[in-house]
C-alpha cells in the first residue's frame, strides 16, 4: 500500500480536480504491474496497472489507495475491469469520499466474488488528497494561504521592498505548489506593487504547470499594462470584479484574452464566498492564496482557507510602517486569534516554514 | 569533560558574573571528586571538587572546563590550591578568556610540574559561558532581545491585548531566562501598557533569582503607582533617564526605593551605548530585553543586541495597526535586514522558538 501511495503521488499537479490515486498487482509475492493516474482525463491507476503487467494478473490481489470507481465517466468504471482482468482479491487504502458513491465500487467487487480488503493508510491518503476531499464534497476549492515574512514578522520592508524575504529553496518549494494547485490568487494591490507573472519555475528549469491567475479587483482598476494580463499563453487569467467595474475597462481586459468574473458584493468588495462557489462551479479544486495583508485578512474573514504554509526568514527589518502578512482591521482579542492544528515544521536551510489547517 | 560540563550548567543563574565552571577529579578510572562553582562568591569548583573528595586526590587528574585562576580574587588561586592537593595531570576545556591573565593559571601548573593537556570542548564551553565572555572582554552586558508574536508577526491584537501570544510552556521557558540572566529590560511603553512586575516565576513555584529591573525612560514618565517601583523588595529597578526627566519626579521615583540613572542623550532618547556601558560598570553581565517595537528597534540600531529568542505561535490575529516585534523607522531595503547567524530552532508544543546571534 505504501508503494501504491507513493506511485499515486506521482501524478501531482496533472490529475486535477481529480483525485491521486495509485495502484499494485501482486501475484505469488511478486509486483507484476503497477500504475497511477497521471492525467485528468487519461486512465486511471487500476487500468494503468494492467497495462503495465507483464504477465497474467487472474488470481493476484490488487493494492489500490482508493475505491475503484463504479461508474462511466471520461473512462469506463474500473471496478468493472478488477472483474474482468480476474482479480482475486483488492486491499483499498480508502473509501470513495464522495457519499453518493462511497461502497458502491467495493459492493460491485463482491458480488462478482472478489475479496475484498481494507489496509487504511487513510491519514496519510486524506492528507495527499485533501485538496480532491474537500472540492468532492463541497464543490469549493481548497484554499492555501502562502505568506513569508522576517523574523519581526515583515512582508516588505517600511519602502515595500520585498527582494527577498525568504530564501532560494524556500522560493522554489512554492514554485512546487504552484504546480501542485489549480490556480492561484492575488489581490489589486499585489499586482500593482510587484506587476508578477505568477507562473510556476520548477527547479533545474524544469517545465512546470503554470496556475490559473485569479486577481481579486473588485473595480478593475489593474493597469492594462500587468504582467498577468498580457501572457493569455502562459496561462489563464481569471479578473475577479463586482458590479462597480467599469464596463469599458472591462473589455479592454477581455480583449487581451483574460476572463472577467462578476462576483456578489460585500462590504463593498468582491464577496469571497460568492467567488470559490464559482471558481468551484469552473472545476477548480485548488487555489495558492499568495495576498497581501488586506486580501488574507478577508479570506481569512471570509473563512475560505484551509491550510496555512507560513514561511519565515531569521531576519529582521523593522518598521512601524512595514507590512505584515495579514493585515485588515483584525481580531481584538488574542483568545480569539485564528488557531491552526496539526502544525508542522520544517527547516528550509535557515528558513522555517510552518504548515497548519485552520480551525474556524 | 562532558560531565564537568553538565556540573558546570548547574550553576546557572547563581554566579553571574562569573562564569560556570566544573570539575571532575579521577584517579585509577574512578571519579573521585566533583564540583561546580555554585555560587557568586563562593568556592570555584575546583576546590568544591577537592571538598567532595572521599580519598587522597594525590597523583589524580582534574578535568576542569575553564582554566584554573592564578589570581586572589574573592577566593584564593585554584591552580595553587591543585598544586598543593599534589594533582598530577590537568585536563582544561577552554583558557581563560580574559587576555591578561590567559595562560598564567597553566603556566602555574606546569612550573609546579604538572602535566597540563588541553581537551576543547570550546564551542559548548564558549555557547555555555557567552554572557561571561562577552562582559570580561569588554565590560559590556550581552543582551538577549526576547520577542514573542503570532504567525502573523503581531505581538499584540489591535486593541493591545496580549494575552497570550505564545503557549504556558514557551512562558515557562522565558522565567527561566529570567533566572539565568542578571537583568532585564523594558521600555517606558510596556510599564505603561502591561504593568508588568518582571519577577521569575518558575515551573513547580520554585523560587527563582528576579533579575535586576530595567526601565528606559528618558523622560522619567513612568507612572508612580507601576508596581516595578513598589516592589523594591522582590528585585532592585533602575529607571534610565536622560537630562530632560523632571528633577521632582526623580526624587519621588527614588523614594519609593528605585534607583535612577542617568544616560548620555541620542536622537532625543536615552543613548543605549551609553547604558550598556554603566551597566557594565554596575557589573551587570547579561541583559534580557523584553522590549515593545520601539525599544526592540532602536537597541538593534544601537547594536546592543548580541542574540534573538524569537517565540511564534501557530495563530493569526490580523490587524495592520496591530504592534510587531521590531518597529522604530525600519530598514530601507530587505537586503540591508539583520541577519542572524547560528540559528537553533526548538518546538515548544506547537510554538517555535528561533534563536540566533545578531550579525551586525
Amino acid at each position: 500500500m505504501q508503494l501504491a501511495y507513493n506511485l499515486a503521488k506521482k501524478g501531482c499537479g496533472g490529475v486535477n480536480p481529480n483525485p491521486l490515486v495509485g495502484a499494485v498487482i501482486v501475484k505469488d509475492n511478486k509486483i507484476i504491474g503497477e500504475g497511477y493516474h497521471e492525467v485528468f482525463g487519461g486512465p486511471h491507476a487500476e487500468v494503468n496497472a494492467f497495462r503495465s503487467a507483464k504477465e497474467s494478473v487472474e488470481g493476484a490481489t490488487m493494492y489500490v489507495t482508493l475505491e475503484p470507481c463504479s461508474h462511466y465517466g471520461k473512462t469506463p468504471p474500473c471496478a468493472q475491469a478488477i472483474v474482468d482482468n480476474k482479480i482475486a482479491r483488492v486491499v483499498i487504502g480508502m473509501l470513495d469520499p464522495n457519499p453518493l458513491v462511497s461502497g458502491r465500487g467495493v459492493r460491485l467487487l463482491q458480488d462478482a466474488g472478489i475479496e475484498v480488503e481494507s489496509d487504511f493508510l487513510s491519514a496519510e491518503l486524506s492528507q495527499m488528497n485533501r485538496v480532491f476531499l474537500k472540492y468532492i464534497q463541497s464543490k469549493l476549492p481548497y484554499v492555501i494561504m502562502k505568506t513569508a515574512m522576517t523574523l519581526d514578522g515583515k512582508i516588505a520592508s517600511r519602502t515595500g521592498d520585498s527582494r527577498w524575504v525568504s530564501n532560494e529553496q524556500s522560493r522554489a518549494k512554492v514554485h512546487e505548489l504552484r504546480n501542485e494547485l489549480m490556480a492561484i490568487m492575488v489581490g489589486l494591490n499585489t499586482v500593482i506593487a510587484d506587476d508578477p507573472i505568477l507562473t510556476t519555475r520548477l527547479a533545474g528549469n524544469k517545465k512546470g504547470r503554470n496556475p490559473i491567475r485569479i486577481v481579486v479587483d473588485s473595480q478593475a482598476r489593474i493597469p492594462l499594462e500587468s504582467k498577468i494580463l498580457n501572457t493569455p499563453d502562459e496561462a489563464k487569467t481569471i479578473v475577479a470584479v463586482s458590479s462597480k467595474a467599469d464596463t469599458a475597462k472591462i473589455s479592454q481586459i477581455e480583449a487581451l484574452g483574460n476572463e472577467v468574473l462578476f462576483i456578489g458584493e460585500k462590504n463593498g468588495r468582491v464577496d469571497l464566498n460568492d467567488l470559490m462557489l464559482k471558481l468551484g462551479e469552473k472545476g477548480i479544486d485548488g487555489i495558492l492564496l499568495e495576498g497581501g495583508a488586506t486580501l488574507n485578512y478577508a479570506a481569512l474573514e471570509a473563512q475560505i482557507v484551509d491550510e496555512v504554509h507560513a514561511y519565515i526568514a531569521p531576519k529582521i527589518i523593522g518598521g512601524h510602517a512595514a507590512k505584515t502578512p495579514v493585515g485588515g482591521e483584525g481580531i481584538e482579542l488574542m483568545k480569539d486569534a485564528v488557531n491552526l492544528q496539526n502544525i508542522h515544521f520544517e527547516n528550509i536551510a535557515d528558513d522555517i516554514l510552518v504548515i497548519g489547517e485552520v480551525v474556524y
